[in-house]
């Protein structure tokens, strides 16, 4: 399996990711600014893949400031930090881990400032190491979903390729699945605007040999209605406290089809894609993107006319009423019972969806 | 307004829609099997379009028939004709187009053969002209549905291109709004795998400077969700006696997000689109078509993996329970009022949907 991101030799390695499925290169970013374009174009996507890479940036930026002492690193950190968070506004794992890197700053005051940014560097890594373990542990609570012989739709790209390593989030479930020798078929839709699913999900599941067939977004319904689609499996890029689900554009009616045919809906959430300070989805900033990711499709083949005006609204909020249950590294639990996990173990593991008792 | 298809100099000239919006090219058919191809390759698309299309096919075919007698003449056609309803099975036009030009000729036996491909011609001719009436009728029953300053949804396209002329189905209340004096807004889904929204829908509505959204289909549940869309309309390829109706894969995704908005989903529908010999939508045959079409978008920019199986289905049905009122040229009415059309003018009057009373 390749990289999605790597820190090598002072350098952050990312593969870029709006190049796949046609070309598979790797960009280097030697300064914070060139992970922030990365991020902002979609070289490195997925809202796992970008805390992880926020968390590098800040490490690069760090790197290269000079500072005698704590509140002069600090201070020239902080813009490099809301320069990268802001290159997109939806997902909340930048924040989070912008938190995780000032929270351990705030702890270490007495460090020499080399050794603080030692620090970030060594953070970073270890958010990126914890990633693999955290999305093995969805796919562990979240195989339990899945039959033998079932069909699992999936949106937009949740997968390796949105993590910093091999279980993805929404194709956790299905790669332990599959390691535990359950046969099953995945209907990836290709994701308009960006095809994340034609390019990427579609990519690493036959790099995998998962059974995948590629449909068009618009394909979702049909099957649904013959009753070719057993459950639903998707990621999240920010999930309220109420369960509210922000996810790629396309994820809501995908969600509204499955209330219309019964279909159990699933979101694979790690516990840093979820914002326990905002208490529901109206709240989750939604980015708007440029007309031309609509209207030049790949960057290249213009499919529309010359000037016409574009709604390219990159996210959506799927209520917390169209949600099965949310898969964290902790358990699987219905949408309403997240604002619960702050309590002790012994509580929370009663809060578990567990098919197999 | 360009127009879709001609019968020029004995030749049927077809706009060349696969190309648009990048190009405006016309294509020259001398024979039948060339008005069968562009009918397979979608140079010409659009149920009521298509249907006139084959009606000239046909007429061009006879033309180049050595017969002596009616058997012989008959005989020979009826290949032609199968040749050219074979490329595409799901609208019903063609059919019924074929169905008329054989009537027809069966109610002037007596007719010498050079009288009967004349005939041919001057039939095929009348369908053209007639299509224009028709859609101006749909539009004057069905601009009573928009409300000044609305924003109509549409899907694919059921527009002047898919016609033979001015007005369009789907877009015929549309345009007659206007020339009343109407401000409305209209949001294309842009329909992929073929993008006949943002090609074809998009294009023709800003050549008549009737303001256009172009958006990907995801994006039609999240605009729902947020109450910017005030109704829907689009056209039919096939609609069922029990008033299912058969259209562009994503159609029924569509009605679904109206259902749980409370929009109402209007379709525009010429009788000719109408099989009054079906009883429901689940005999309506759907084509499958290939794989490029979703994995080449536009024919030439690859966005999928080498190999990726694909399933690319053209067409889905939308049950009648999800159709507030399909908009003939005869009035508009519940779809399960469909089945008493046949009967007096004074009952179909009853039954029709009048808003301004």
């Amino acid at each position: 399996m390749v990289k999605t991101i790597e820190w090598v030799g002072g350098k952050v390695i990312m593969l870029d990711q709006s190049r796949l499925p046609v070309d598979v290169a790797y960009i280097e970013c030697d300064n914070y600014l060139k992970v922030a374009e990365g991020i902002k174009k979609l070289w490195i996507r997925g809202a796992p893949a970008i805390g992880i890479a926020a968390a590098m940036g800040i490490a690069l930026a760090a790197r290269d400031i000079k500072a005698e002492d704590f509140e002069s690193f600090i201070s020239q950190l902080e813009p490099a930090i809301e320069t990268i968070l802001s290159t997109r506004p939806t997902a909340v794992n930048m924040k989070w881990a912008a938190n995780r890197l000032k929270a351990l700053l705030n702890s270490r005051r007495d460090e020499s400032v080399s050794g603080l940014k030692e620090l970030l560097v060594e953070e970073s890594q270890k958010i990126l190491d914890e990633d693999l373990q955290v999305n093995k542990a969805i796919g562990m609570w979240g195989e339990q979903f899945i039959n033998d012989g079932d069909t699992i739709l999936t949106h937009c790209n949740a997968g390796a390729l949105a993590t910093g390593g091999y279980y993805g989030t929404a194709t956790a479930p299905m790669r332990v699945a599959k390691e535990m020798g359950k046969n099953f078929h995945v209907i990836a839709d290709e994701t308009r605007p960006v095809l994340q699913g034609a390019r990427l999900t579609a990519w690493e599941l036959m790099q995998d040999k998962i059974p995948v067939t590629l449909i068009t977004d618009n394909t979702a319904g049909a099957l649904m209605q013959r009753g070719e689609i057993n459950l639903v499996i998707v990621g999240t890029d920010r999930t309220a406290l109420n369960g509210d689900v922000a996810n790629k554009i396309g994820t809501y009616s995908v969600a509204v089809l499955c209330k219309e045919h019964g279909i159990p809906f699933y979101v694979a959430a790690p516990l840093s894609s979820i914002d326990f300070n905002i208490p529901s989805g109206d709240q989750i900033p939604i980015e708007e993107r440029g007309s031309e990711e609509v209207t030049d499709v790949f960057g290249k083949c213009k499919i529309a006319p010359e000037g016409v005006k574009v709604r390219n609204i990159a996210f959506d909020v799927t209520p917390a009423k169209y949600v099965t249950a949310i898969i964290t590294e902790k358990g699987a639990f219905k949408p309403e019972d997240l604002k619960k996990l702050s309590g002790v173990e012994a509580e929370i593991d009663k809060l578990r969806i567990k098919i197999r008792k």
